[in-house]
């Protein structure tokens, strides 16, 4: 691979004094730091949370399968042995690229000669930013306890009325976006209601909860191959799941969702659908693509800025295909790697940045119990098999975790016993608790609970 | 042992569809449910966490050994076979003695023959309701959590200020209270700092942290005997912790504590002083005493209550020595079977109801690795042998508990690698962010890191 067209032939060495600073501890900016570290180049990595977060497993923790610190794991304690690594907690606010300074939330700075923007995606909710407040979307671990809390207390409230109309309603769970997400989901939460919390409830029947997977194109898991879609699509309704392509969401609002023109009464709406660039992307004044992407060359340059690179989920990278590369783990772990290197040989050296090319390992998602696909290619699993694929990546991806360990057991126990661990509410994970209260009392004045034995 | 002399001797036998009802499924709510579901008689379990807390290891979750779901199980799995029993999730708010009714805090109430009330006990700032915004105290999973962000962050604040004083501030952490939990949060903080975070920061050193334990009494661990309250002195000592005794707090403010009429400027202050009965308790409008625990008699009704029962840390209850019994776990836990079984006798064939005599099992606590403390009359244990014991004790008591094998390994790795997975900090876990970002911003006007290598 030649060096890239755009890269100046002579360009001096980079001092080795030179100011590294990642922002973002994601699988992207994690490996390059990483790789920086290993060839022992001072970085300065910011994130605004302590921790990584491994995300393809995140729906277990807002499904009560898996609690927080299993898919999660300390940015320092990874990062330890790279003594030239400094890991820094602060949330960058904004960024001046005159200046060539990061300002902090807590209004100190940090300054960088080379920037590396690894700051992810976030939810999007279509120009219907009030959709946030009611359907709250899954990206960090908070987001998860929210969703594991709401869902939780969605069941306590229905074992709670003696309305079968609320009760019904309680039980009614939308999930809006019929991606990886959206799918894993509504078939965890599927299992949930019918296996895990089915003995539990003495009024409320959890395994008659409805739950409805909405997606406005045409079919779900639009990334992989329609027999694959097909396939998911009979397995969520085996479980009980009602799926609805090629629908749009008219409105979301605290008791009830709007599509097809009806609306249905519901206890809880759940967002999966966008997915926008860190807001953080913009600040760079670099040019972006629709959602916020920045645009970046085939060395991740964000174009027309000078030592500045963007991965993962914020940066628009075209692949050999033409298209913009999707936002996978995979994607990012591979661009960090490679960015890394690339950075460091070039630190050394003086060689070129090189250029990035993906390569995919297949894609997988789960839909439930013995049910996930996999394809890569012509390769096309589904069922029992890709299922065992798909515990067997996961379990080796979450490499460098003590839990690895952990995972595996707290998988095999539930698949055994349908039991799920992680079934907490805590008074922290209640974002909304005093207004949820209020909206209870109104709806139920003064019941008398008559229906004791 | 005969009936109660205060028992009319021919109480009518109880309906069977008497209602009774459960505040509280701490230790004691959660054994007396079992034993009435055991005998099927129909009760309502209510609390206003849908889990039930181990709080014997919660210490372990506010210093990231442990995580929440190690040591909390939902209510209704730990009860699922005991069909009789409804667990309902709510807050009781008030208590009608008089229409014998509880009002909820959503609005609902729920009424009762029999009112078995175990709420256990809660933080007292002697007075000093303001200290319990700045110092936060151990109850619940959110404390936990709040514990475990606000030390880690100490930490973190330290790495990213280069003023040495500041850095040492940030590093002082102040545990008011000498009992098992101020010891346990003593210890374990002082081996995070020393061994965990040790090799994981490069500007802070946070083996140099400094952790002071304040007792306001003569000596720490003061329900031990002396030489026991000596080691464990000692053994914190040697841990680096600072024991002051005999020393009475007299002022916490945001950045300092004042105690023997010095002020030392500190970044974290944690409360494991004063408890008092849950407020609830009051409301039953019988005579309590002065920390609010309920006066009991030997069958453990509320005196001058009718069919109203007080258990657990919310009760004050005399012991064969005259004294009233501790706030231990096990005292929860025997008078909640005792209180079961006799109430399920009574309702069966109208027996009287049994008075309830603790069998203290010993007490044990635990200083750090390896230093742990028991005590049974003139059995006393201290370090290896007592640490030995104090792991199996728990581990045995979380029956029930699918995490039972979790939480051994956990251990079992933690003591292999001094290593601790829950090190996390999380946005919800983080009451008081905005403020302290408010704090940092005024202590650390742009603070440029010229401390990069």
């Amino acid at each position: 691979m030649s060096a890239l067209k755009d890269m100046p032939p002579a360009e001096p060495v980079a001092s080795r004094a030179s100011r590294i600073v990642i922002v973002g501890a994601g699988f992207a900016g994690l490996e390059a730091a990483k790789e920086l570290g290993k060839a022992g180049l001072a970085v300065v990595l910011l994130d605004r949370q302590n921790h990584h977060l491994f995300q393809p497993l995140l729906y277990q923790v807002a499904t009560a399968a898996l609690s927080a610190t299993d898919v999660a794991e300390p940015i320092r304690k990874i990062l330890r042995r790279y003594e030239s690594v400094q890991v820094l907690l602060g949330e960058v606010t904004s960024i001046d690229m005159a200046g060539r300074v990061l300002h902090l939330a807590d209004g100190s700075s940090v300054s960088f000669d080379y920037l590396i923007l690894a700051t992810g995606a976030t939810h999007s909710y279509f120009g219907h930013p009030e959709w946030g407040r009611i359907a709250p979307g899954l990206k960090t671990l908070a987001d998860a306890r929210k969703i594991r809390a709401q869902s939780l207390l969605a069941f306590e409230r229905a074992e709670r009325t003696i309305d079968p109309e609320e009760q019904a309603r309680h039980m009614t769970i939308a999930i809006v976006g019929g991606g990886p997400t959206g799918v894993e989901l509504a078939g965890s939460l599927a299992e949930l209601s019918r296996y895990t919390l089915a003995r539990d409830f003495r009024s409320a029947r959890p395994e008659a909860a409805r739950i409805m997977l909405i997606e406005a194109g045409p079919r779900i898991l639009a990334a992989f191959s329609e027999k694959i879609s097909d396939y998911a699509k009979r397995r969520l309704e085996k479980l009980g799941v009602e799926v609805f392509v090629g629908t749009r969401v008219e409105k979301i609002e605290k008791r009830s969702i709007t599509f097809d023109g009806r609306t249905v009464p519901v206890g809880l709406v759940l967002w999966a659908a966008g997915v926008a660039a860190s807001p953080l992307a913009a600040q760079l004044g670099a040019e972006t693509d629709r959602t916020g992407r920045v645009l970046v060359d085939e060395a991740m340059r964000a174009k027309g800025l000078d030592k500045v690179f963007v991965m993962g989920d914020a940066a628009h990278f075209v692949g050999v295909d033409g298209k913009p590369l999707p936002g996978l783990a995979q994607v990012a772990k591979q661009q960090g790697r490679h960015l890394g290197r690339s950075l460091a040989r070039h630190f050394r050296d003086g060689a070129p940045l090189e250029p990035f090319i993906y390569r995919g390992r297949g894609n997988t998602a789960i839909v439930g119990r013995h049910a996930a696909v996999f394809e890569q290619g012509r390769t096309k699993l589904t069922g029992w098999i890709a299922w065992l694929f798909w515990a067997v990546i996961h379990v080796y991806l979450l490499v460098g975790f003590q839990h690895r360990l952990m995972v595996s057991l707290q998988w095999l126990w539930r698949y055994i016993t349908f039991e799920r661990g992680a079934r907490l509410v805590t008074d922290d994970s209640i974002e909304s608790r005093p207004p949820e209260a209020a909206a209870a009392r109104e709806a139920a004045p003064t019941i008398e609970r008559a229906d004791q034995p």
